[in-house]
């Protein structure tokens, strides 16, 4: 993970939940809305931004699932996600590459939108090969869901304490 | 607003949201819990850091109130909360301090307990002022509520798109 005077090439928010539903299709005239729902575990809200690479995404990956900051029962120790054993919602979010200038936000940082789907995907599809091989998450079912990249996201969050982190990369 | 490669004085969290709530008092033996409730509007995630100061606060208000974060209708337009106008719920988040270290969160950068409740009392205050002074807040009634500052912040959110943006100061 970069220092904070570096300047990041992804940027990640994790907050703990309870519960969560993020809306992956918006409804349409001949059909409702299509959500995906977990429970216990981490919110990842993920934004890429120039000069990201299918690499930096393993790494982002591995310190992601692999940090402490979800509280295990009975006695609250601040465990990884993949030893709680939790859940997983990933929330794409490019507004996280905003800065402010005035009143207005600017997104000059972020990287195009069309590498920014495929390092989405491979985030999505390396934690769920991660949740997959490992052996308390895949034992506990626990399961990673994802929102759909420039959708709008409609999420509901339930949270005991969202313990909320930036993670720059 | 610092640029990103200064070191930040503090550190603030802002989302869209439809309704939220959050506990202010946790349940006793005596009492049932006791919670805050918001309409649309934003919710305010704040961290002070070290070198955080009552003139920063002041600054922080302002900026946070004034950047223009929140969809109007029908069109989308962007707006800030104060133009919406919306309500605004404040959580106090020292954990946006954290950096990793190995799988572990360190908490360096942050201010002294004490000093940060008296600058979060003192952003709370402010926003409530910046609402009771702005006609569009004040006209349709909106309102700041705020956490319990060292409290587990438990919390509900429903948003049609958090538009999660990362403000350092």
């Amino acid at each position: 993970m970069s220092s904070s005077e570096a300047v990041p090439q992804a940027r990640v928010v994790v907050q703990q939940c309870l519960s969560a539903r993020l809306q992956v299709k918006p409804p349409s005239q001949e059909n409702e809305a299509e959500y995906v729902e977990v429970g216990r575990g981490i919110i990842i809200y993920i934004c890429f931004l120039k000069g990201s690479t299918e690499d930096l995404v393993e790494k982002m990956v591995r310190s992601t699932l692999g940090v402490r900051l979800s509280e295990s029962e009975p006695n609250g120790k601040l465990v990884s996600v993949l030893d709680l054993p939790g859940d997983v919602l990933i929330v794409p979010q490019a507004t996280l590459g905003g800065k402010t200038k005035g009143k207005a936000m600017q997104y000059h940082s972020n990287i195009a939108k069309t590498e920014g789907q495929e390092l989405y995907t491979k985030f999505c599809t390396m934690c769920a090969e991660t949740f997959e091989t490992s052996t308390k998450t895949k034992e506990a079912n626990k399961t990673v869901k994802h929102g759909t990249y420039g959708n709008r996201q409609v999420l509901t969050v339930v949270t005991n304490g969202p313990y909320t982190h930036v993670l720059d990369f």
